[in-house]
C-alpha cells in the first residue's frame, strides 16, 4: 500500500463512483494511491441508463488513455464500480436507486458489455468507506468504520480487510440505527434513525425549527429571510462564521451521532470510525462534541482503541475505493 | 458438523463454562455435537480464583476419564475456556470480572499449569454464541449473531464462520447499544442501553414499577405482596399462567429488544439472531412482538434475510462453543 511516490505499478483498476449528482472515473495504481486521469461530468439521470453507461465507458477509456497511453491497454486489470442503492452483487444488478431511477438495472453487464476489462460491481457507501480504509484516513487499520453522511446516512464496515456485505448485500445501513426509538420519523419508515436527525436535510430541518420559533442566528440572513432556502450548507457556513445557535445545532447534531456512533463501537469495536461528507467542514464545531459524546457512551476499552477521524478523500473516496473492491474482487477469483 | 449420530470422531475437545453460578465442563467431539460427560458445580466465587482454577481442571479430567478411559489422553487436541467480563485473548488475561472478583487475572496460564492439552481463552458470551452458531439453533448460517439475556445483555457475532473479535476483543456488546439516548440510566454509565429496559433485573424493575402503580396482577400473589421479591422469572412464570399484565411487560420488553436487534441488523445484515437465556421461556408472548418490531424497523431485505430464532443449547452453548473456540483458535495454528 504505497502513494504515488512508489515506482510506477505494474497494473492499474479503473474506479466509477456513480452518484445522484456527478460521475467521477479514475485509473487507480494496484498498490493503492490517488486516482489519475479523474473525469468528472454531471450524471443528469433523466437521460436514463444507457446514456450515462456509455458516458462512463467513454470516461473510462479516455482516462486510461491519458494516463498510460494507448499502448498500455493490458496494464488494466480490472474495472470496479460504486453505485446507489442496494446492489446484488452476485448478478452485478442495481436492485433500486430512486436518485437514478433505477429499479433491477443489469449495471454490471451493460457496463461489461462496453469494455474490455472485467468489471465489479458495489454499494457506493461501500466503495467509498473501502477507498478510505485502502488508501485514506483509516490506512493501516485492519477494522474501521466509514459514516457517510449527505442526502441520508450510510456506511461501510470494514473487518479484517474486508468489507461485511452481509447475508444478501444489505449491510452498512449505519443511519438506521435506532437512537430513540419514539423519535422523529424517518424517510425508511422507521422512528428515531439515526438519519431523522444527523442527515443534511435533516440538519437543515432541524435548524429551520429552532428559527421558527423565533431564536436569532445569522443564518436568517444567509437567506434573506427565506428559512426554507437553509440548507445543512447554510448550517456549516454560519459555524464557519461564528454563529451561536448554528453551533449549537451542530453539537447536537454530533451528540445524536455519537450516540449512534457509541452503539456501533460497543458492537465492532474497531480500530477507526471516518466520518465522511459535508458536515466535516463544520471541523472542531462537530468533531469536538463527536468525540465527547462517544467517550461518555462507549466502553473505555472499546472508546480507547478507537479513532474518530474526518475523511482524507473528500472528492475521490468513491473512486478509489471502487478500484479497491475492483481489486479484491479480481484477485479473490484469481 | 455433524451429531451424535455420527461414527466416533477422531478427536475431542474440553469445553469449560465459567458462571457467576455454575462451572461447566464437557468433552464435545471435533466435528461439533452435544457435550459428553458433563460436569457442574457451584463456582462459589468467594472460594478465590485458584480454588477455582483446581476445580476446572479436576472436572476437565474427569469428564476425559469417563468419555474415553484412560487410554485415549491423546485423543484430546485441545481445551477451550469461556470466562466472564472482558478478556485478553493474546495473553490468556481475564481483565475484569466483577462477578468473580478477578482483575488481571492469568486464567489460561493458571490452567494451563494444571493440564498437558493447549489451552484457549475467549469470552463467555462470545462461547455462548459460537456454540450456537456450531451445533445450535445457528447451525448451517454463514453469519449469526447471538443475544444472550441474564443479568446483562452480552452477545457474540459470527461472520463467514468466524467469531468477531474487534480491535481490543471487545466486540459483541449488544446489550450497550443505546436505543433511547435520554432513557434510562445503565450500569455502564450510559443512558438508554437496550440492557437498562431487557436485562432479567431490569425486566422485573419495569414489572414493579407498574405495580406499584396500582396495576392489578398475579405477580402480587405469587410473591405474597412483597414486589421486591419480583424477578425475571416470576414475569416469565405469571406471563405462562395467563397474566395480562405479565404480558404486557413481556410485550414491551420484546417492542425494546426489537429495536436494538433491527439496528444492529441493518449494520449486520446476518442469517440468524439466536435469541438466548431465561427470557426464551416466555415464547410466543415474546417472540410474536418480537419478530413484528424487528419487520417494523429493519429494512425489508435485511429483515426478510434474517431469521429470529430461540436458543437450541440452553444448558450446554457456553461449553461446546468454548471447546468450538479453542478447536478454530488451536486449527488456525497449526
Amino acid at each position: 500500500m504505497s502513494g504515488s511516490a512508489s515506482p510506477a505499478p505494474d497494473g492499474w483498476y479503473v474506479g466509477i463512483d456513480i452518484g445522484g449528482t456527478n460521475l467521477v472515473v479514475g485509473l487507480v495504481p494496484e498498490n493503492g494511491g490517488e486516482p489519475q486521469g479523474l473525469r468528472i461530468r454531471a450524471t443528469a439521470p433523466q437521460r436514463g441508463a444507457d446514456a450515462i453507461v456509455s458516458d462512463i465507458a467513454r470516461m473510462a477509456r479516455e482516462s486510461v488513455r491519458q494516463v498510460l497511453g494507448a499502448g498500455y491497454h493490458d496494464a488494466v486489470l480490472g474495472v470496479g464500480v460504486g453505485s446507489p442503492g442496494p446492489v446484488d452483487r452476485a448478478s452485478g444488478v442495481v436492485v433500486e436507486s430512486p436518485n437514478l431511477g433505477w429499479v433491477d438495472y443489469p449495471l454490471q453487464e451493460r457496463i461489461q458489455e462496453l469494455l474490455d476489462w472485467p468489471v465489479v460491481l458495489d454499494n457506493d457507501a461501500n466503495c467509498a468507506a473501502f477507498g478510505e480504509w485502502w488508501v485514506g484516513a483509516g490506512r493501516g487499520t485492519r477494522s474501521m468504520i466509514g459514516v457517510i453522511i449527505g442526502t441520508g446516512i450510510g456506511g461501510g464496515i470494514i473487518l479484517d480487510g474486508e468489507l461485511v456485505h452481509g447475508s444478501s448485500d444489505a449491510a452498512g445501513e449505519l443511519g438506521h440505527t435506532t437512537v430513540d426509538m419514539t423519535g422523529r420519523r424517518c424517510a425508511c419508515g422507521n422512528y428515531g434513525c439515526l438519519e431523522a436527525y444527523a442527515s443534511g436535510p435533516n440538519i437543515a430541518a432541524r435548524a429551520r425549527e429552532g428559527l421558527e420559533a423565533g431564536i436569532p442566528s445569522t443564518l436568517t440572513e444567509l437567506v434573506d429571510g427565506d428559512l426554507s432556502l437553509i440548507t445543512a450548507e447554510t448550517v456549516y457556513e454560519a459555524v464557519v462564521g461564528g454563529d451561536r445557535y448554528a453551533s449549537e445545532v451542530m453539537t447536537e447534531t454530533a451528540r445524536i451521532l455519537g450516540t449512534g456512533i457509541a452503539s456501533t463501537i460497543n458492537v465492532l469495536n474497531p480500530e477507526a470510525v471516518v466520518i465522511m461528507g459535508g458536515v466535516t467542514r463544520a471541523g472542531p464545531v462537530l468533531f469536538d462534541p463527536l468525540r465527547v459524546e462517544i467517550r461518555r457512551r462507549a466502553f473505555k476499552v472499546a472508546a480507547e482503541a478507537c479513532r474518530i477521524l474526518p475523511a482524507a478523500l473528500p472528492e475521490t473516496a468513491g473512486v478509489v475505493g471502487a478500484a479497491g473492491v475492483g481489486r479484491a474482487v479480481l484477485r479473490s477469483r484469481a
